[in-house]
């Protein structure tokens, strides 16, 4: 009983209009499920997002990292279980692990929510929320913590401007917006050849629609990319992209 | 018995992470449910992926029409109904029907589409197919059908290149990435006060990865634009968008 309070799951299934071009669960999607499968999480205990509209309270998502050691294919079923593990007045840390449909782990994921009081837009103190003390599992994510994401002053790309498709309820950009922005500065014959071992982002300042954005792309070493995406000179937020050598015509056959 | 094979049903959660600035169910995402849901009752068949990539065979969206009565709002569940109305020997009728959570209808949706030997790139004789044949469903949409939609000369936009996240696992742009990029071309202050309520969308010819488009939106009247996506001298989608005076802010009020 306490473990079903505590973890919670949903299956998913790949659909090949889900896709990306190499037939693999894109990274956009991956992220879009996993704040999905939090809201779910949260909506299980009774603080979905009605009672946190009373409250004026919103989650906001700080940071993610995402580690694939394998991808769903086009028709395999996946599931994404996630567990909070830690929390501080500031920081809440919901981990993940995605599983094939043999239950064998493929990958895993961390995330770091802060707390906002919306009337006030000031931080809320995590740790005087009742659900969050009372659900912190004692589960261990084996997935590395990211580094800090320093800042990326080389490798201008074509500047973009946020439109009505990248924003969201919130009124700003939708935090997947930026992973797609980011992935579609490399050409289609990158992802062909390479996989996309390990996204770090860290969400710094909102962007709002019709804001142009300058976009940085540091290729550190040929398998590992800095990335930076920058407005009225603040980063709005920070990533780094790690890549493995891989022939998408071979991963699957 | 009969009716469970002939019409298949799935319910989502609308969650705020999907939701449009407006906090509606966004059009491209309804897209995006009716090809998954209708992917699914094919699976239900046994004729999902797996076997049509045995057969050498694929189906391709031809037109899509969707009218919304009222939206799902979000953290609302919504359900998606969808049954083959007819078919002949290029072309497969297959409708939908939206539903709230009460189970009123608020919304339908007409879809069109084919079949082609994805070895010999010609289209494949439907009425051959056993599993279409036998599983025509005698309901019949409400939902009146799609005017031809004529070539659209006026009003060129800035010039979109189909980037990686535009690109799906058939190697050439997802039928969801026009809407989107049709879409985009409206500020997000048209959308706070007007409310979506048809699209008619038809796919002539597909875009590949890296290629440039002419978008053309003509304003024939203040609710109804008329869009064309151009490239090569060629139309690849043609599209009306008809909208209704909506104030957002008192919608869900």
């Amino acid at each position: 009983m306490e473990a079903s309070v505590k973890e919670y799951s949903h299956t998913y299934f790949l659909t090949a209009g889900e896709c990306d071009p190499e037939s693999r669960l894109p990274m956009p999607l991956i992220v879009s499920r996993l704040i999905e499968v939090a809201t779910e999480h949260a909506n299980s205990w009774g603080v979905g997002y009605a009672r946190l509209k009373e409250d004026g309270q919103a989650w906001v998502l700080s940071r993610v990292s995402v580690e694939m050691m394998r991808y769903p294919h086009v028709n395999d079923e996946y599931t994404i279980t996630t567990w909070v593990e830690s929390y501080n007045r500031h920081f809440s840390e919901r981990n993940f692990c995605i599983t094939d449909g043999s239950g064998e782990a493929i990958g895993y994921a961390r995330s770091v929510w802060m707390v906002i009081d919306s009337r006030e837009r000031v931080l809320c103190d995590i740790s005087k929320l009742g659900y969050i003390s009372s659900n912190v599992s004692d589960r261990r994510s084996p997935m590395t913590q990211a580094e800090r994401l320093q800042p990326v002053t080389e490798g201008s790309c074509n500047p973009y401007t946020f439109g009505y498709i990248d924003t969201d309820s919130n009124r700003h950009v939708n935090s997947v917006s930026y992973i797609k922005i980011l992935m579609n500065q490399l050409p289609l014959e990158f992802y062909d050849t390479h996989r996309f071992v390990r996204l770090d982002i860290a969400y710094l300042k909102e962007c709002l629609f019709g804001e142009t954005v300058t976009i940085r792309l540091d290729h550190r070493t040929p398998l590992e990319i800095s990335a930076e995406i920058e407005s009225d000179g603040a980063a709005r937020c920070r990533a780094r992209m790690t890549f493995a050598d891989c022939d998408y015509r071979e991963e699957f056959a």
